[in-house]
């Protein structure tokens, strides 16, 4: 069996997204033996040392790409998607009768993680900083309103740095721990899930930030979670269930039980790469940025026929949504692409419209390449 | 790159175990494109068409092999392992006020699953039905003893089919129901972790059967369940957390979130496998009797220089174990053992000697490989 590249598609999806090509060439070949250990990588013991081996690697990469300050934050891997966290992080972390939270809302993700946490009975406050009008406009609250909603004695502050549905991104992963001005010793709790190692992060601003795998780092099946250990020492006073629990998961260094192998070596694949492609974060910033404003220059060129009304600074670099003004123009974009070999651009069905996500392992030439279609499209459009 | 299945060594390993290398090499082709969709099955969105004919095709199969009986039953692909099960059956089915359940505590697994409960809070009453002495001799109580310290009023009884540490076996998967004389309506679940689908399930017996997919029926990262839906309409006093709570995923046809891809993927071909390999569970019950006797036939016949407590009837045909008599020969017998390709023949940490794990993708040759390699080392031994 010889890869067979060429029949890919271009793969714009939003999660599961695109992997690099050479990580799923080793991958294949890890399937019937991992580095040359005589047994799969599927076949593996999660108590032996090749094992071991893989998952302190995959750990170290991603310590060695961020840059931990000290050995206070710890790299968790752990099961159960972003959904599992929106669960855990009140449930290590707020008592339900004295303890309380904010939750800054910005999109779809960040208001399913507040959801979670009042669902459970936790007390918990919505800072609503991004509004979305019934015509699909949306207004963003200043931040000096955001830091008057924020209660002084909330336990922590929670926010998603990007909204993958919404198409909404902070312009820098610790925006708002720079520019709220609060104390130091704030607590930030951060979803990175769709835009984790895609630019710098300045861990001393952070206590939690954890990230499905299935954006930009690897496959579904595994989420990569960053804490600083002190904060999780003082026990909660009910018993988690264990796989909720952080500190079961920092005690038994993310294989209390059997981790979820294959993902972690795949995302371990996914980390080595973005260091032999791009070296630092910030390259890999420079890189989403370039490869983001081609596509938003469209739209912007586009005399109001394609439609994003993100503020610029909050404009997503890896998921990119637009309305087309025409309408029942969209399935015709969509058809478009897919006869150009153009796949998974269409919106999350809760806001429609077309969405073209980014993920790392989407080269310049793929942007290009929608670019060029929807250029095509507006001269079709126009003429 | 060229499949090379030559290097491969005989993986007698507990979990993550062998699996076929027909179903290895299906799954490195499906790395870089899967079923022709042009995109990999790491890369495929989990609510795209293609994905739900994989998860459906799974579970069809799996609903097949053991023959539903009506569509009582539903078949879930969770995440978290054994240990999320083990907290999230107290948590949807006991009220901590009212309700009790028993636990059949026959090894480490079950008794993994009861001190969770109990640590949750939860009024758990364990039923020690297998002992072990300190010099490792095992008795086995009456089932008339077992049914005397069963509680008419628990919610459900819970066991472990196989215990995977211990090399214990009920035998049959209904062996508790038909032989202990409850009424019919009494609710059991059972841990099927390690021997799910590797002999008949007389479904209509059970309310929640779970199985780990690694040991016989694919990768980790993802557990089977098995449930009678109407045990789960009614709702607990407590709210759950979204990836513990049975009734979310059943309304979710367990996608409420990105779930486990490749590894629900995976075991949808290795079911497939086990069709066409067996035909049916009675086949591969047969086949795993035939396999397990080899060694215990060893064992037995070795003049008490192999030594295997357990009672005939409850040894497993998955684990099979047993201690060396003479000490410090395991640790030669595993040196052996390496240096013929065989591996992962060492006892769990907590009991000990040499285990040889049999799953369905171990086949009879490399069972007779380890039967061959125990009769020279025998002879040696008494040369």
């Amino acid at each position: 069996m010889s890869p067979d590249v060429s029949a890919r598609l271009i793969n714009f999806g939003a999660g599961p997204g695109k992997l690099p090509e050479v990580v799923l060439v080793e991958a294949q070949g890890a399937l019937l033996n991992v580095n040359n250990s005589g047994v799969g990588i599927l076949e593996m013991s999660h108590r032996s040392a090749p094992f071991d081996a893989i998952q302190q690697d995959a750990k170290n990469r991603i310590k060695s790409l961020i840059g931990f300050p000290d050995d206070k934050f710890e790299v968790l891997f752990m099961q159960g998607g972003g959904t599992l966290q929106f669960s855990a992080i009140p449930m290590n972390l707020l008592r339900k009768d004295s303890d309380s939270a904010d939750y800054i809302i910005t999109g779809n993700w960040s208001r399913q993680a507040f959801k979670e946490a009042k669902r459970l009975g936790y007390n918990v406050n919505a800072v609503e900083m991004v509004r979305r009008s019934d015509d699909g406009i949306l207004s963003v609250m200043d931040l000096k309103d955001v830091k008057a909603a924020i209660c002084p004695t909330a336990r922590y502050i929670y926010y998603c740095d990007n909204e993958t549905v919404d198409g909404i991104e902070f312009p820098s992963s610790s925006f708002l721990q720079d520019n709220l001005g609060l104390h130091s010793s704030t607590v930030f709790v951060s979803d990175m899930s769709s835009n984790f190692l895609s630019r710098p992060i300045n861990l001393s601003k952070f206590s939690l930030i954890f990230a499905t795998a299935q954006k930009n780092i690897g496959p579904a099946g595994v989420t990569v979670v960053i804490i600083r250990k002190d904060l999780f020492v003082e026990s909660p006073k009910e018993e988690l269930p264990l796989m909720l629990d952080y500190r079961v998961a920092v005690k038994n260094d993310s294989v209390y039980n059997t981790p979820p192998v294959f993902s972690i070596y795949v995302t371990g694949l996914v980390v080595k790469w973005i260091e032999a492609q791009f070296g630092t974060l910030e390259s890999v910033d420079a890189f989403s940025k370039q490869k983001s404003n081609l596509i938003y220059q469209t739209i912007d060129g586009s005399n109001g026929l394609l439609v994003n009304t993100i503020p610029t600074i909050f404009r997503s670099r890896m998921n990119v949504i637009m309305q087309v003004k025409e309408s029942g123009s969209e399935e015709a974009l969509l058809q478009e692409a897919k006869q150009n070999g153009m796949i998974q651009l269409k919106g999350h069905r809760s806001v429609g419209g077309i969405r073209c996500s980014l993920y790392n392992a989407v080269t310049m030439e793929e942007a290009r390449a929608f670019q060029s279609l929807l250029e095509k499209f507006l001269a079709d459009l126009s003429s």
